[in-house]
């Protein structure tokens, strides 16, 4: 006679951001994903707490981050930025609770896994702290994952197009607002960033590096995606340039390998990969967007080409566009707490 | 006794297309850089014809483009579509006008000069046809030429981000419109292009070839960047982007050349180079910028910095802005005009 293991209990969660642009899409993937839940638990600072949030039909009242806030939770999201997760986040480790971290605090130490199911999963191994990715890492690394499961990358070089969302609802605010101010010829002062934004591009607006003279973003993107990869060597080449889109980031992409790889070839692993679409209609010019990946789990992938600029014929060029607040943050925390579920 | 030679007459002027983004603004280059005139003939459509342009305080009547229109015309620049040029230039340069063909007809023809007067004036000599690059074959070589002059380019890396100018006037109103309908949550149909363009970036809407899966633009890129360097096999990668913003274009750029060579001297090499602005705050994070750039002579230069993605170290990053309208178009055909008045 079998006997069948009594199901773990679902887990009791807390959100530490839950007023955020991506903590609201945090509340709504624990939702449309059907994640298993016992408790929910909605914090954020004193100024933000007190109000209402919709989930599942009922409203959850925001209480106030303290310390004494993760007694009894099992899976804490943060999403604060990295001074509340650098405070707060060991506390609720230490109060038993596994931390999925969507902040920069701890990606880049040793020991704290940083995890995009699709690429590393096993990397999680029995973590109290798990770091989520930078956004573009992110996205850049669910579109990598079947390529580097089965040829080696030698190098990458990529042009971003990132989206108002990385800087929260302020700056998707602030490109609306601008933009209805320029298009009615209104003054507009620009509160969130040092540029206007209305019709305007810019370099990614995180401090320079004055040793390389490459911006912070740039340098999140260059160490995490080794870090996703296990390649700590991999030579990466990358611009962050901020265009007037509201949520979803785009990546002109290039790929070396070690041997040349043919579009065909590149096109038949991504046949069933997980978290990716390729969406590449050369006949119809229709390939991947912002206004169709927008909402959309998956990362579109597009414009794969022999690279006409590598006369060794070993790079392969690419388009590909992610929901910044899906993939790029909330999605990816959701499924690595599937994925510790699992593991579980 | 010195005798001055009297100087030659002030050429007769005709503009085809006048009534276009790029020939209304061949209008203004004309009158803002004092260009010497002896009379100036608008021609369009019969559509656009009959209307009046002002020049020089003065309004000019838009004459219906017709095979007797460049009677006595000295120079005619040409902005009117390439099969309006493949008609039209023929017969304008048998009356004996010095054609500056703003279209794609004649680029790459091999007896045509396709001229940046900054990095190839020398290409000039006595053709009767002269062609105007691309817009970010002209944008990107004059960034390149005071390098080209000094060092090996041995490859070329970039991705656009380009502006709805590219299109005209009807893609410029298609971004404006489409925008405010997007803030006031009113359906829009795009008329223009394929997708829709508010809050949205897309591969540039040119067609596929089939071999390469490069784009159109993309292939102009290339080749016409090849003939102004005369380096006819030099490896160029490039993706296009077309992003919401109205006239200028931006382009993250890598440049590989034979040997390294160091930041310093790049900024040194670009010091009183003409054409060319650098802009490259790292404590204020102030680069260039399309709402700078638009309505500016020069190009805009930024974010120089060596390219941390090449283990060999002979690559440069840098982003750069230029006016579509003007030095993409209008205004570095008036400089081949005044370079063709300097050799008369």
């Amino acid at each position: 006679m079998n006997i069948q293991p009594s199901p773990a209990p679902a887990p009791f969660v807390a959100i530490v951001g839950a007023t955020g642009a991506v903590g609201l899409e945090l509340i709504k993937c624990l939702e449309s994903r059907n994640f298993p839940l016992g408790a929910l638990r909605l914090l954020a600072s004193a100024r933000s707490a007190g109000r209402d949030l919709p989930f599942r039909g009922a409203d959850i009242p925001v209480q106030e981050l303290t310390e004494d806030s993760f007694v009894d939770v099992d899976i804490a999201f943060f999403s604060a930025g990295a001074s509340i997760s650098r405070k707060f986040a060991p506390i609720a480790a230490a109060a038993g609770a596994q931390v999925i971290d969507n902040s920069s605090a701890f990606r880049m130490v040793d020991d704290i896994p940083l995890v995009v199911p699709e690429a590393n999963a096993n990397a999680l191994r029995d973590a109290q702290i798990i770091a989520n990715p930078n956004c573009i890492a992110a996205i850049l690394t669910v579109a990598l994952a079947p390529l580097h499961q089965r040829w080696s990358i030698t190098r990458l070089s990529m042009s971003t197009y990132q989206a108002a969302s990385g800087g929260g609802i302020e700056m998707m605010n602030e490109l609306r607002d601008g933009t209805r101010a320029y298009l009615d010829n209104q003054p507009f002062e620009p509160q969130v960033l040092p540029h206007p934004y209305a019709f305007n591009i810019f370099s990614h607006n995180s401090d320079i590096d004055p040793e390389t003279g490459y911006n912070g973003e740039e340098l999140k993107v260059i160490a995490e995606t080794r870090k996703i990869l296990n390649q700590p060597q991999l030579p990466i080449s990358v611009t962050c340039i901020r265009v007037p889109i509201l949520r979803a980031h785009g990546i002109a992409l290039q790929i070396r390998f070690e041997d040349h790889v043919c579009v065909d070839s590149i096109r038949q692993a991504y046949k069933g990969a997980p978290g990716v679409r390729v969406v590449d209609n050369m006949l119809n010019n229709h390939f991947p967007m912002p206004s169709e990946a927008s909402g959309d789990p998956d990362v579109l992938i597009g414009r794969i080409r022999n690279d006409l600029g590598d006369p060794s014929n070993r790079t392969t060029t690419m388009f590909i566009v992610g929901d910044q607040l899906l993939k790029g943050a909330a999605q990816n925390a959701v499924q690595i707490a599937e994925a510790l579920l699992e593991q579980a």
